[in-house]
């Protein structure tokens, strides 16, 4: 056993179910580990190296930063933090203003605080409830727990605050709609609920009698945000316009980050919200430099040419082995393969480690992958030789 | 208007009141702003920047460790995580476990999800609530805002999750248990409350009497730990060994973390809690160094000379402006004068800035200190020259 996995065992929680491996270096969308064996990375530790490991330029624009300045507070003007709200803000397309926190959960929370605040009106009753959707991931802290739809995970920690109510599906949030709703709050492309993405006419739909009703759409991308699915936002490849929009893992190269942006400019006033680190001089230039990266990238039609490479090569691979597969879903570089034998799936994912490729599990039955959107196409292909391997050896 | 100011009017929703300052660069407890004008910073961004601003040590650890990996995911094993969580479980001399997470905020979210978990057994009636005190602060998401005592702050985002009870003080803590009561959570200096040390010898009855009841005691140490009161917790200050602690601010430099740690080393199982960047590469090596940096600093008796230093001239300061102050309060680096009159209070600080020193606010009527633990001497000297200006000129 090595150190680490000691030191793990002996001081760490035992919060997570950890693989058998300790990656020490990276570049790319390649990893090597403790000792010293290679891997191509098709995760990029769950969507958040977006840019690659050890990306140059993200790493040069944070040692020169810190070098001037990691962090003061949010009593002060930050620099940095202005320009990545006016780059997130720009990259969208939709008239809003941003709240910087350091986390997925943390972005959600500001997105619940800032829809309920909009819900208490003088003299109206009070709206306060959100629907979201069953088998949606929305973080850990106790609300967004209680905002996940998955019954089981509401276990233990209450009492959950009250007012989250769960649709089975899109079809059926109208008829959960009463007059205490303020909110509706889904991820375009369930995540951790398996890589489902939800249908686009009936989203469009959706947005649209939410905005005749004045009840409010708030999308968690927190997953599909940041060019993951094509466009800066999934909601910009949905063609709808949210009320609210979070953002954390892919928007700044690994530095812990997490966004709330909203049209509603009017809601929050100062006392309302903060957050000690959130937007500091480190995390929103890294985010500022994982922006540029990311726009030239997708202006130049990288992004759609290795997206369409890796899609390709996923189909050709799912096709080979229909034995094991059923079919290939997702959006973007936020694509799926669904197993047909749910038990394989943990098989498959240790295999593909042991070959050299680092693969997820998503929901019951989905094996996941995010690589990093500036794979390159040898390391597609690398990491398509281990895959094949992995499965073949099932 | 500098572009800074108009970006920040722009595009970032107005939950602060900025001050009228952009910092650009800083090194150790000097920062410079955008105008070129000096200050010395006896603020450390709210008790972040521990060991100085742009520490040499700190920011060669983070160049060393992102030029490898910034993050991976706890899906594998982190070195600098288990490495980190070691250092801190070994520098507060209890027999703990640490969970990672992103702010102090989220660090609270984590330990009430222990008690609350640990008060769940079967066949017993389940054990939910939560003492706090009058005039705490335990953070911004919606369960660690209820759990904050002071009432004006629970508006606008409720439905609030059920089981938060405030106790006026440590006296009538025991008046409010049931048999529903699992935990009381406290800070041992209330730091946005005012700089208010609790009592030692009641605090050391509370701690007993709690044991003796099996109630779980969780020490909010996010702005006390990591050497802000003299060693490395408040809780080895105080004498006393809590069931729960967290931490945040000062740990890693400016890096967003915060920790979670316990003795209750069984409570949490897979999948019962979780994060994307919690104590991924990044943030824990930087807590590593932070670590090794003030704990030599401790050990070489550095600290307690600067410390006493400091109260020093600021017990001079208070005295020789008895106009203004009734008293100095807080224990080690984390220290306040009660201003006269609360009005000044603003007054003071924005002097403070124009002459070239920061400081901040606390409560309704307190002048706050909590300068880089590694501030120097001449630093020293210089802020209170600034200091007394700015007061003289009230
Ligand atoms: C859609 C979505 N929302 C929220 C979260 C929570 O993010 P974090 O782990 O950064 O708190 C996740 C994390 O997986 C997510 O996928
Ligand atoms: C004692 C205490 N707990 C929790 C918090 C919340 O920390 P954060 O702003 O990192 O979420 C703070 C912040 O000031 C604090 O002082």
């Amino acid at each position: 056993m090595s150190n680490t996995k000691e030191l793990d065992k002996k001081y760490i929680l035992p919060t997570y179910a950890r693989a058998d491996v300790e990656f020490v270096s990276g570049s790319g969308a390649r990893l090597v580990d403790v000792n010293d064996k290679k891997y191509i990375d098709f995760a990029s530790g769950i969507g958040v190296v977006s840019v690659g490991h050890a990306n140059k330029r993200v790493n040069d624009a944070i040692t020169k930063q810190i070098s001037q300045l990691t962090h003061t507070s949010n009593l002060y003007y930050i620099t940095s933090q202005a320009e990545a709200a006016k780059k997130i803000v720009e990259s969208s397309g939709y008239d809003m203003m941003c709240f910087f926190g350091n986390s997925g959960a943390e972005a959600n929370e500001g997105a619940i605080k800032i829809a309920r605040k909009f819900g208490e009106k003088d003299g109206e009753v009070k709206r306060y409830k959100v629907i979201t959707l069953q088998n949606s991931f929305h973080g850990r802290t106790i609300t967004t727990l209680k905002s996940t739809g998955q019954e089981l995970m509401h276990n233990y920690f209450g009492p959950y605050p009250d007012g989250f109510v769960y649709a089975n599906d899109i079809a059926q949030v109208e008829s959960l709609l009463d007059n205490h709703t303020v909110a509706v709050m889904i991820e375009l492309v369930q995540g951790e609920g398996g890589v489902e993405p939800l249908d686009k006419e009936r989203i469009q739909a959706l947005a649209k009698m939410l905005k005749e009703k004045n009840i409010l759409l708030i999308v968690d991308e927190v997953q599909t945000g940041v060019y993951r699915t094509g466009e800066f936002l999934a909601s910009n490849v949905y063609g709808i316009e949210p009320d609210i929009i979070t953002l954390a893992k892919g928007l700044a190269g690994g530095v812990p980050i997490g966004v709330v942006m909203t049209s509603l400019k009017e809601v929050f006033s100062p006392g309302d919200h903060g957050s000690t680190f959130g937007g500091n001089f480190l995390s929103s230039r890294a985010a500022c430099e994982v922006i540029d990266i990311l726009d030239e990238y997708t202006k130049s039609g990288g992004l759609k040419e290795i997206t369409e490479y890796f899609n390709h090569k996923l189909q050709e691979f799912c096709n080979s082995h229909k034995e094991v597969f059923t079919s290939k879903v997702g959006i973007g570089l936020m694509c799926g393969l669904r197993v047909r034998d749910g038990d394989t799936l943990a098989k498959i994912i240790s295999n593909a480690r042991d070959e050299g490729v680092i693969v997820l599990r998503a929901g019951r039955n989905t094996l996941r992958f995010l690589p990093p959107l500036t794979i390159t196409k040898e390391e597609i292909d690398e990491g398509f030789i281990s895959l094949n391997n992995a499965v073949t050896s099932l």
